[in-house]
């Protein structure tokens, strides 16, 4: 679809469309709708940026509960929205290696143990051999540092579905 | 389940467990979940509605806009959740005479014109001949007033899904 066709849809419409662009939070795009028209694609991800921008700190915290374990519980299981299987599968952490695996979930407990959220990266920015780096690296920030970091992370999550959703990203109204 | 295995619960657990009381909402219970431990009940669904009290009111208009129309689109091809679909049933809206049903769909449509997100209302609470009555009456408030309105419903909705989920409300640690 085009961002005009975007800028003319119901708000069932575009919830429809955009729910899943935040994981399990269509709250973010049912807020977006209210910002039309959107004079491009950038300002339709801006607007999304926004809205989670403007979450309160515990209610950031509750977004990032809503997102999956990397190679966690819910990988495992296969419940994750199709994006996400999308998402790990592309970066290779669907098929890891059981050593590899093992130290992903080690880490990624002593990282929901200390925060008390999962830990959250855009897998379209990151390389698989970099992430278990990434993790041990970002153990170390305060909490507000890992709020912060996880809902830009979300951010840059958003910016690709988004621009997967939309015809022709580049172009202007 | 009872309120002292609630509050052990970790938060993949409480989502699951909670995550429908807010309507496609997920994220309101992840946030909830951080204020364990809960005395009782009462405090448990006190948590939701400080979590959703403290939205801005452009996340309370996108909470809204994730509820169904009564007797409306999402009613009639079934999409809505288990729980508002036993909701709505319950008030008799799923079986309307059809010129009662337009009645009601005509007002939701000014409504949803008037406020751009949709009509809420606790159908526990509130019986099936007074509603478009009710509906009739809050088509005059200020968009202000109907934030407060439509997110008070959802609060009403949220203590009738919780009291139905866990065992024995009235009971204390």
């Amino acid at each position: 679809m085009t961002v005009k066709e975007i800028n003319k849809m119901d708000f069932l419409d575009f919830v429809q469309a955009f729910g899943t662009v935040i994981e399990y939070t269509p709250l973010i795009a049912a807020s977006v709708w209210a910002m039309r028209p959107f004079p491009d694609f950038y300002m339709l991800h801006r607007a999304f940026t926004v809205c989670i921008s403007d979450l309160s700190q515990s209610s950031k915290k509750g977004l990032l509960r809503c997102h999956p374990d990397l190679a966690g519980k819910l990988a495992e299981h296969c419940q994750m929205p199709e994006e996400s299987i999308r998402e790990q599968t592309t970066a290779g952490l669907l098929d890891l290696e059981d050593a590899e695996r093992n130290k992903l979930r080690d880490l990624n407990e002593r990282y929901k143990q200390r925060f008390q959220f999962p830990f959250v990266i855009c897998l379209r920015e990151t390389r698989k051999d970099a992430i278990t780096a990434v993790l041990r690296k970002r153990l170390n920030n305060s909490i507000e540092e890992e709020i912060d970091c996880g809902t830009g992370e979300i951010i840059k999550v958003a910016f690709y579905r988004l621009a997967d959703l939309v015809e022709d990203p580049k172009s202007k109204l």
